[in-house]
């Protein structure tokens, strides 16, 4: 390989020249005089990674390429809640290809995203209309873990005092395992069909995983005499041209949103929706967009109720939900709005009369199929026939589902043929009759009925559809136009070079639940990736399964909580928690049946050691775990990391190690190395998965050898506790890390270390002067991150942290993350792949900020009438007649000195109102009909 | 196939309910209603288009993927002219499938084509240093008809009386092929290598077709001393590690920029360098990018000396180019800014070294190698043996040159390994050596002295690059944003599923000259596409070699021209063309050899009728061909077209149909039943080709059976003379229109083109109150573009042409097509892709332009200081703390009532001055070392 073809360089923003002024500045002749100094000696990796030489792009994309050619793609009838779709190809490349749509970050700082913002919008009022529920969130990870969720509701509705949930029938397989392993630990039982007092919910499944309705009616009319709230997990498809969930008693509805033009992609990711009544709205896990006013009265979009989940409430939580599935929660909508409810009814009665017609032919024929009423699935009793009746179809390059030896399954989908239809048919000796039945319960709905708003009307041209994304897109602020300098969140590259392969034919198209033999290129491919992460991270074994940090949190204490019993001291229930800790952590273990017990941490940030010593003794005897970010979340490398960790040791206790910093330690030191019994590791912070502008995330799991036993994964894979449906979770963007590690190398993973610590300390250094940089470690330096204290403008000038992060946006940036974990400041996280004119460019935004907030300070500019209050300035408002500011127009616009047009971003509101937002909480559009009512 | 997947309904703009408003503002029931008042009824096609009835998107994409996996895609040392080349991720994402920069039109609105205007800038800058000539144009179509073009300079250089050609040595046989094509009709010799007082310049091949250099300096020396001027075709990327042409002797340089990260893809489109010495400039053909300022004297580039092309010098020219490959110049330009000098320089060397290794092996075996000098080919003599030699290498999947039975080629290139080197000496027996010597001739170049320019060296990181060309993008109004109602230039959808096959491997990664057997595939897809266009056009047989519209029109004079030569009727050589004509016809008849006499209009845009009679009697014994567009030129349905054609048939001469307008024929009349014998079809107006920036273009030629002996091609196909190098000239880009005709079926392709009608007849009725629309067809119709008066604010307040275009811009619109074919008139085709609510945001744009002219015709502003004189509006003047006009900031920069933020388009400069820029011709950059020795 050429050293021109070599892919680290291009990861990394600074060249050499660069590397050599920002070490310059910092009074340091190498890296690795700035790495010695920042990171403890004791906790260093003594010798390269083990790991395959760093290939170039194209070789690493030819080796793929190779790799999952070993997948078998036939077309898939499995059904299971995953179905074959078409992508409309306007929405692959102008929105899944594109990186303004999928390098965005969480919607956090509304004025700079408006765009996703009001395409997440439209994907809670597409479900609401769908389920006929008022409320809806952004999204969920899948669909079972949206069960798992929705039973959380159900408990935390009844006070957590009603443990029993029942199912009126079966959900598909997968879906109930997840459910039960999220049931087991906060002690809720989950059997049988029979309703009673201590029932929290009654579960639906609409249709059953045999694609059979049944009549509910009953069953739900008992679970209302009892009091248990009812949940429909339920086939948004088939939603379209039957009853709603509401009208038949749902109080929670959950599906997957997949078959909405996000490819199967061996399971994932893919958004999962979840609506509820209005009485359970502020019980909703997740993200809830809502609807509020910018300073100017103009309607704007935000992120509602935003206590739930970043600053999620700590111990009191049951859910630990703090992403979503926003690119493909987007993608779905984005589908409706391409095809408008006339569209969808089309496909689903296609769909629908494939299945119906098929059923009919069986039947004459005289087999058995199971029910009578149903969607798109014929489930067939063949004797122990099953198995050679689908190696038969597979020959012809279908594949159906071996439900067991007597049992097949065949589900129709949008990719469904007529002749695919005939071709089943005959496989049976059966011929299709020409005209279909419908089947289906309830009455075919009015097209009129849902999806009235006009985005969902307007765009049926490509050359709209194609606009439509674009202006959407050009409302928000995503990594294709700046930094975003979030701390921990490290929002680095997302190459083009990793985004390709997620797009190929093999990866995107296989069931997650295709044959084994049919996945040889995915296993291989996720082998490669277990063995490389745990070579990363020092552990024995790796779980690829959890689709979210939040879920690699929850299985990581799971597989402690499993271990513990195994040894028989289930009393073992007390999880330490730093003060300093993500608001997940505490959540998650609520979830695994933990008792959160929080360290105290001093004022270096670091974790009191005195209480650290009290507390393991206190509860020496009960102690299950402690939670630990590495390097803290004050972005500090502690140095007393592994006497902590022997000291947990000493007492029985497991360490959970946060791998939420991940950035700050690969090829320099490793968490299994350091004392870490287990680890997550977020694929979408290190390893260069995109935020997609709120999910997917995926947070795979490394454990020391006596905790591979309780690894999470898929029950046909061994494991007893699956936390995602699919087997291994997201899937499809795994091939995003391997390409990642394939082309950095060892040496190259931990050069982008260095330089992301490099690129924290330059940033810290210079704007130390003009911010009080929190939390320094050995040698006077930061880990990856820094913390400005911006409260000395709050002193000065009365200018709020808010301000300053509004302020940004004028100065084109994406704000910091805001007062975590110290109120008042600003973290920061450059990461390795921001160039250093980039860096230079933030801090002289910084500079320019506290320069202001000096004029301020002065009385030069009013208190209330200065550029930072009264940002972020749009356009509208910066060219008004009447100019009646302090500062000029273009300080209000351009405050770096050099104006450039093409450059500049107009937010297209300014401030929003927050407070107005979770008190009058408006999360979805009304139909046409209700203004027009109104308006009578 | 449902009807919600169908296509056409997607390409189409309007919606039923739209279509239904627009024919109720025309006052006409029905489409067919519009469609018979507007179209001649004696031309009307009576039947429907017999073609494969419409395919959904993934139908289509299904159905060409399985005819390209017949291709052999094997990895190729055939060299020739066209090299393996690894196309950056971060280039091929972000550019070339990107609808910002491949739907964008030729960059003649400079204010609103900053972004690629500087990008093609740096091309010429990147082709003068590579060259070390001081002019290098824009891009020319491929390496062929760029030594025909040199040729022409020469030609022109001696004012047209030196009439031979020599060649030091042999180039690329297609290359050679296409000259003389070229050469024959203007009566220049191309033979030997002789030189003489005849000779108008000297062709050096450098190195020749086999690889080998030579010592060319006495037969340069010698044609310097007879005045002729020496033309270098040279490999750019030996470039990089020697000696300039320019140092050699060389006048002119031109050559392939193909390697430079521009897939093989069967043979184009790539781009085309041509540099020259300064004496030169003004002969040089094609498009030339110039620096000149704007209003507020801010830098700014545009096209210069435009009147060479677009306005080209009718029947003076000796050239008809009136296209360049702008997105392949693009992307050569960034694989440049990507990799550097030094990257460039380490790939160069990299091949070198991997041929001179090959070449020490083989001759170290004793094998003949052929010359002493060499960059990245060896060519081998095996006395009979080349054949079975390629046969065995093909068994490895690598394709040699098999030049004859005694000669075999291996040519390296990026993508080439050491495992091809060790490979391929093992196949003759013999082992590479460890190290290469350098065997170029000349010194090695220092890196630092060429491409010294920042943007060459910025942009390294992947972060860098990516934001680098979004910057430029959004510097850009493309179709991605905007309506481009250009007249004439069919700026239609060009849909993700038509562009998707483009970047398929099997398409992408083929070589021209691969053996037939290995590309069935194309093949099978060129055949399609072939017969649908004969059945579109009506016409015998097509030719898809023509890679413009240009080098269409001229392959189709030169059937024209070898008929009437077959028919021993050599005198025929008077070409009538009407006065109305696009600017190439006139210059393509005189390429072709022919005399060109000008057709009067009469008062209503049609032909004069007398005139043409007394032309065609005046010339009936030298008659040769009439070049006539239909509809014509001022977008009328000329009744007269079949008594016009059936005139010049009686008087023994051929019609030749300008297919321009094509766009307002398919499905309702076609060219070779009116009467044409000859038809080019612009595939990249009326075929949904991408315009990219200002090309690709491709321009098939249909004929009628008489004619099709004289068809263009290939010589290994069996014509004797190629109009481009490759067989199927741009053949990567024809699936694009394949998709279309496959997606569209005949009606569908009919639908477009009654809504292109009805559009454009919807706008000339929406603004004819405010302009008179010039040149009304029957029925009082036009076709399917419209020719707005705007000389009536000229008269009443004014107000130029140029206000208006420029005033369109702060609108947020790209200008109609300016002043052509009428001075003071807008020429709009609204095409069928356009939603009636941009067509109606369009119509109020201009609506609103005429009232504020009102405004100034009323003295209410001033006729100096008024918004449209002033236009278009930056940002940074918009902002500006004084403001001292009699309009509003809001009304300078949000015309149109509502202001929308997030849409609103700023232009990075205000307006350009043209004549400053042609007076002051500064087309690249100087290398860094002029400004430091200007400094001293």
């Amino acid at each position: 390989m050429n050293s021109y073809a070599s892919f680290a360089p291009r990861h990394i923003g600074p060249g050499t020249a660069d590397t050599r002024a920002m070490l310059a500045a910092l009074g340091v002749p190498s890296l690795e005089t700035l790495i010695s100094q920042a990171v403890p000696n004791k906790i260093r990796l003594e010798r390269p990674l083990n790991l395959p030489a760093a290939a170039t792009e194209a070789e690493a994309l030819a080796e793929l390429a190779e790799k999952m050619s070993a997948n078998t793609v036939l077309k898939s009838f499995v059904g299971l809640g995953y179905h074959g779709t078409h992508t409309p190809p306007v929405i692959l490349r102008n929105m899944f290809e594109n990186p303004a749509w999928y390098t965005a970050y969480t919607p956090y700082q509304a004025e700079i995203s408006q765009g996703r913002l009001e395409m997440l919008f439209n994907f809670q009022t597409f479900v609401t209309e769908l389920t006929g529920l008022p409320v809806a969130s952004a999204s969920l990870l899948d669909e079972a873990t949206a069960l798992a969720e929705a039973i959380g509701i159900a408990f935390r509705q009844h006070r957590e005092k009603r443990t029993r949930i029942a199912f009126a029938n079966a959900p598909h397989p997968q879906t109930r395992d997840v459910a039960k392993t999220r049931a087991e630990p906060l002690g809720i039982e989950i059997d049988g069909d029979t309703v009673d007092e201590n029932t929290a919910a009654l579960v639906v499944a609409w249709p059953d995983t045999y694609g059979v309705y049944g009549d509910q009616k009953a069953k739900i009319a008992e679970a209302k005499a009892v009091g248990a709230l009812v949940i429909f997990v339920a086939d948004p498809l088939a939603l379209t041209v039957t009853d709603t969930p509401a009208s038949l008693g749902a109080d929670i509805a959950v599906g997957s949103m997949q078959r909405f033009g996000v490819p199967m992609g061996f399971g994932g990711p893919h958004a999962a929706y979840c609506a509820v009544t209005d009485a359970l709205t502020r019980l909703m896990p997740g993200r809830l967009v809502g609807q509020s006013v910018d300073t100017k009265g103009r309607p704007g979009y935000r992120l509602a109720l935003q206590t739930r989940e970043q600053h999620i409430r700590r111990d009191k939580a049951t859910s630990n939900i703090c992403t979503a599935q926003a690119l493909l929660a987007n993608m779905a909508t984005a589908y409706a709005i391409w095809h408008g409810p006339e569209g969808l009814q089309a496909i689903a009665n296609q769909t629908h009369g494939l299945a119906s017609r098929l059923a009919a032919a069986l039947k004459a024929k005289g087999l058995n199929v199971l029910g009578d009423q149903r969607f798109d699935t014929v489930t067939i009793e063949l004797k122990g026939q099953a198995k050679a009746k689908a190696k038969e179809a597979q020959k012809d390059g279908r594949l159906l589902r071996m439900v067991n030896d007597d049992l097949i399954g065949i589900t129709f989908d949008e990719t469904s043929t007529e002749a695919d239809l005939q071709a089943i048919a005959a496989l049976f000796g059966a011929t299709a009759p020409s005209k279909s039945e419908r089947t289906l319960p309830g009455k075919p709905r009015d097209a009129k009925s849902f999806l009235t708003q006009p985005a969902f009307h307007e765009n049926r041209s490509e050359t709209d559809m194609m606009r439509f994304l674009r202006k959407l897109a050009d409302k928000d602020l995503a990594l294709d136009r700046t930094m975003i300098p979030l701390g921990s969140c490290t929002m680095k590259l997302n190459a083009a070079a990793e985004m390709i392969p997620v797009s190929w034919p093999t990866v995107a198209n296989l069931h997650p639940f295709a044959p084994k033999a049919h996945s040889t290129g995915y296993k291989a491919m996720c082998d490669d990736l277990e063995r490389w992460l745990a070579e990363i991270t020092g552990f024995h074994a790796v779980s690829l399964q959890p689709n979210a940090g939040s879920q690699g949190e929850y299985a990581g204490l799971l597989a402690i909580r499993r271990y513990h019993e195994a040894r028989g001291e289930t009393n073992r229930n007390i999880c330490l928690i730093p003060s300093s800790a993500h608001g997940t952590n505490p959540a998650s273990a609520a979830m695994a049946g933990m008792e959160v017990v929080v360290v105290k941490c001093a004022a270096s940030g670091d974790i009191d050691m005195d209480d650290m010593r009290a507390k393991v003794e206190q509860h020496s005897a009960n102690l299950a775990a402690l939670m630990i970010t590495y390097p803290s979340t004050h972005g500090v490398f502690e140095e007393t990391i592994k006497d902590i960790c022997q000291l947990v040791h000493d007492n029985g206790g497991q360490v959970y190690l946060d791998g939420a910093n991940l950035n700050a330690l690969v090829g320099l030191a490793r968490p299994g190395d350091i004392g870490g019994d287990v680890c997550h590791m977020n694929l979408h912070k290190t390893f260069c998965i995109p935020h997609g502008g709120g999910g997917p995330g995926v947070g795979p799991i490394g454990v020391a050898k006596h905790l591979a036993p309780y690894l999470p994964g898929h029950i046909d894979h061994g494991s007893t506790h699956p936390v995602s449906a699919a087997p291994y979770g997201s899937a499809s963007i795994l091939p995003i890390t391997w390409m990642y590690i394939r082309m950095m190398g060892g040496d190259g993973l931990k050069q982008a270390t260095e330089h992301a610590i490099l690129a924290a300390n330059y940033v810290a250094n210079r704007l130390k002067e003009h911010y009080p940089v929190l939390y320094k470690g050995r040698g006077d330096r930061v880990a990856h991150e820094c913390i400005l204290d911006t409260r000395v403008l709050k002193d000065s000038a009365g200018i709020t942290v808010d301000d300053i992060a509004k302020r940004l946006i004028d100065y084109g940036f994406h704000a910091p993350t805001m007062s975590w974990p110290v109120a008042g400041t600003l973290m920061v996280e450059p990461t390795e792949s921001e160039p250093k004119h980039e860096l230079d460019r933030f801090c002289d935004a910084m500079i320019g900020i506290a320069n202001e907030a000096a004029k301020v300070a002065s009385g030069e500019w009013s208190k209330t009438d200065n550029p930072l209050h009264n940002a972020p300035h749009t356009a509208t408002e910066t060219l008004v007649a009447e100019w009646t500011h302090p500062y000029s127009r273009l300080e209000a616009a351009y405050p770096a000195s050099d104006p450039d047009t093409a450059a500049k971003y107009w937010p297209p509101v300014s401030r929003i109102d927050n407070v107005a937002g979770d008190r009058n909480l408006v999360c979805s559009c009304p139909p046409l009909s209700e203004y027009s009512d109104a308006a009578e």
